[in-house]
């Protein structure tokens, strides 16, 4: 460790992933205040939804913070290769162009992202295990391997002038995860000995769930017997990057004398990744949906993408109809060995009843038996407390309610604590957590091929229109300032007709005109009164005739004089 | 019963609450073919979501079959005052005018909406429990009390010439409801005693719940321990029309020595409703929200509206900070004693996690101490069964897996049973329900104060201009079809630069000046190719510069030759 100077401190932010689940990126900083130099973990998206970001592609962390300090900025740290740690990386990278490091699983995936986005796929540099270690300005990182529902996911040891730092990363406690390292108890016991722990940046995802987490390799036998009692064709879905689940039913299908074949672009690159990262040196032999196409139903098993109902994705495809020739008929089986993310539960009950309809029988996680989670549980977390006894735990990736509960805790426990929420900066000098600063942060919509912020109204446009419907006013006006003609009227996302089953169009038009006879040479003279004059007009007949106040623009025209 | 006649049949057909949940409306019809005589059993409305019916104010049965029919239609009957059941009544009743039944709380609730809707309330007759009954046409309807909910929820026995009908409305096995009538296994035996049960549709929604159902009385017990040990303030939600969990809460916040008030219009006008209809005698003292301003925290418990995260609800209000001058603070603790309707995950969580910000311990369903469902569970279902002993079960109230899987049971017990989503008119003269049409059924939205079909497209172009944006392009002609002046653009829910930061309506302008300068006499003089046209231009011009193509208002205005 090297010596520390007085005046000198060190700081914790996350822009991203604390106080909501998803977009994490966490910054930490060590040296003088404001003069710090910084060192980034992960850059994730978060998705969008219809209720605050309809027609938005990606949802990032706003960096902007971050780029007025390029200066300071040492690195780039990625744990795992979940899109919400890895997912806004080629995005946001032109901005910040420094290096980035991964495990090779990790950064197999972020070269591809690269690639497609016309970067460098050598920037990612590749990092094995600890003892290998990385400096970066004040910091010394090393990558722990720890389980969870990706292969090769790390946490980091994050070495300090003012002590070591754990930032957990996505994990759960696994000993048998099927793919890549298991979690292992005395890894963590060997990090705390050799120095002690400063601070713990914890994963809360599961805090509220009370029972210790299950393994992997609990699913391979409820699985395999559920899929050798099907007589009918057997569909499953999960996450794509749920590389070890890929391989259980995989295994599982060939075991009940099935042919496999993966559907869906996500998950085929997940595999080749695993097998090109070495991960995973053997997965069970699988067919092209061409050749699927030949094989009785009875001896075939797909493993498909859009465990969440997501609508482009094989399931809802599957749900819809045919798909790439391959249909789903009565009596075969469509296995969710997934669980449903909150929010997404009308999108996962549409495609459940679409095979409802289809006489599919639908096997979801409800019972518990085909399904564990990536994240450590309450128990899980509270043993790690114990097995890395730091001084101070920093809950991150959780809504607020999930850091205050991890908070609460580990203060139960005696150890210091403090729930940070994105933008709000920590002192982590000292024995305790202190908030030093909150800074403004939004999130940055990917929004077709432009990137947006979140508070920049396009949206709540948007969103306007969406509720309120949207009125088109056109008007031409003379070189002596009187209507050339009568104002024209288009609506869109509206009732056609209002009250009397009148044609709303026309009684806009008509009200309009009346309006314009009445007007005064001097409103219709000045542009903005007379606009805004007319918008009253439209939204007061508006709610008059179908009871509602539509989105306006007017358009005034003028002739010059010649 | 009638004697009846050769080539009469008996037929059922849902028009909502089959295949979805909410909008519930049941027709059966007895007579010649095309010729039945009918009933409708309630009229509900479901909700509106951002995802498929932005804007929209309702969502209510499309029931222009029934109006094409309107000659042949008795009456209708209303089991029980929940929205689902009865909220549309009020908004379609004027193109029916059709008798009303219900029971006296029922009644009293729609009275109140017919009210409110300047009909006349007397339309809405109070039948009390059989032995009463209406007689409609071809047949017999008797309210038979079940427990729900709600209070005076009731199940409809329907003599017809074919048999006895018994439609479950909803309702669960509750011997001690708290409010009104408990669950009888008697009363049903009784009527199944007396004439045979032909068959039985029958409320599907916690089909897949395998363990009986848990009486409302299950409650007192752990409601009142957790309020016991509170010191900060207590605030507790559940649906408003919830009159014995309204109790329950009240009572549990008396014993531990609290003044109560209750906040939202929809809970007191339930109270009231239920006081009034003389179903509920006795409910603890309450204050007024100004009185309680003056009461100690630990000595006050509110009873709010919002147990859906709705925004305008007192628990989102009291989220967002003050609401009648109430505050919550650190300390408190904030009781959903209800569960979270599936689509409503986000808007709850936000709820919880605004409390958490402010240090109010959330207390929710999770651990199921707290709130029982008001519908029967699958044991539950089959107790049912076997106490009507139905020649055919036909499940309704349920999304499509529902229907499919309390189908399923009922075969398996060697029952007959049929699938019979909206707009599937089933034969049930015979022994074994048969489907012998499928109408074309679609949803009728309110909005604002307009009534519009959900196919009309209204909705369709504002979810459009919700994920694309909006560009309004305004074109002015001379007499010689020149254009006069350039193009204009307006943009609304669109970045506004594009690549290089290029300002997206001046690159939109001179790109259509461009292709104006070029354009052919011919095309400038045809309005619907010209329009074409410059959308073609706008559509290029978007993706290339945002990658969105957006949707499009073009008004071409042409100066007439003087």
């Amino acid at each position: 460790m090297a010596p520390t100077k007085a005046g000198e401190r060190l700081i914790y932010m996350p822009l991203g992933g604390a106080g909501e689940i998803g977009m994490n990126a966490y910054v930490y900083g060590y040296g003088p205040k404001g003069k710090e130099r910084l060192i980034l973990v992960d850059l994730g998206v978060a998705f969008p939804d219809m209720d605050s970001s309809p027609g938005v592609d990606l949802i990032m962390p706003d960096i902007s913070w971050l780029v007025a300090r390029l200066d300071r900025l040492e690195a780039i740290f990625i744990t795992h290769a979940h899109e919400d740690h890895i997912g806004a990386l080629a995005h946001l990278w032109p901005q910040l162009k420094k290096p980035v490091y991964a495990r090779r699983f990790t950064a197999t995936i972020g070269r591809m992202k690269f690639e497609e986005a016309g970067l460098s796929p050598s920037t990612i540099q590749i990092i094995e295990p600890r003892p290998q270690a990385v400096t970066a300005g004040p910091f010394t990182v090393q990558f722990v391997p720890v389980s969870h529902s990706i292969p090769e996911s790390a946490a980091l040891v994050i070495d300090t002038p003012l002590g070591r730092i754990v930032h957990s990363g996505d994990f759960k406690l696994d000993a048998n995860p099927g793919v890549g390292e298991g979690w292992d108890d005395a890894r963590m016991e060997e990090i705390a000995a050799e120095v002690p722990v400063k601070a713990l940046m914890c994963d809360s995802t599961n805090v509220f769930s009370l029972h210790p987490g299950r393994s992997e390799n609990t699913l391979h036998g409820p699985i395999s017997e559920l899929i050798a009692g099907q007589g009918g064709m057997v569909v499953a879905t999960t996450f794509a990057s749920n590389v070890a689940r890929l391989k259980t039913l995989a295994e599982a299908g060939r075991a009940a004398g099935r042919s496999v074949c993966l559907l869906g672009r996500a998950m085929k690159r997940m595999v080749t990744a695993a097998q090109e990262s070495g991960v995973m040196t053997s997965f069970p032999p699988n067919i092209t949906p061409e050749a699927a196409l030949e094989v009785p139903r009875r001896n075939l098993m797909l493993i498909v993408t859009g465990s969440q109902g997501e609508r482009r994705a094989a399931s809802a495809q599957l749900a819809r109809g045919k798909y790439l020739g391959l249909e789903m008929k009565e009596g075969d089986m469509f296995l969710f060995s997934s669980k449903c993310i909150p929010g997404n539960e009308r999108e996962v009950g549409k495609v459940i009843n679409a095979y409802s309809e289809m006489g599919v029988n639908v096997v979801d996680d409800s019972g518990g038996k085909y399904h564990v989670s990536g994240h450590a549980n309450r128990p899980d977390l509270e043993h790690v407390h114990r097995l890395l006894l730091p001084d101070m735990v920093i809950p991150m990736h959780g809504e607020h309610r999930h850091l205050r509960e991890h908070a609460r805790i580990a203060l139960e426990a005696g150890i210091a604590a403090a729930i940070a929420p994105n933008g709000t900066m920590l002192d982590i000098s000292g024995d305790v957590p202190k908030v030093v600063e909150r800074i403004e942060t939004g999130r940055t919509y990917l929004d077709g091929s432009a990137l947006i912020g979140s508070m920049d109204g396009v949206v709540r446009d948007r969103i306007r229109m969406a509720l309120n419907g949207h009125v088109t006013v056109t008007l031409i006006l003379d070189e002596n300032n009187a209507p050339l003609g009568e104002a024209w009227v288009d609506i869109r996302g509206l009732p056609t007709t209002g009250k009397g089953a009148r044609d709303l169009i026309e009684t806009l038009e008509s009200d309009l005109s009346e309006f314009l006879d009445g007007a005064s040479k001097k409103l219709l003279a000045d542009d903005d009164k007379l606009e805004e004059a007319l918008k009253r007009v439209v939204r007061q007949v508006s709610m008059e005739e179908i009871g509602k106040k539509p989105e306006l623009t007017v358009v005034i025209s003028r002739l010059a004089a010649e």
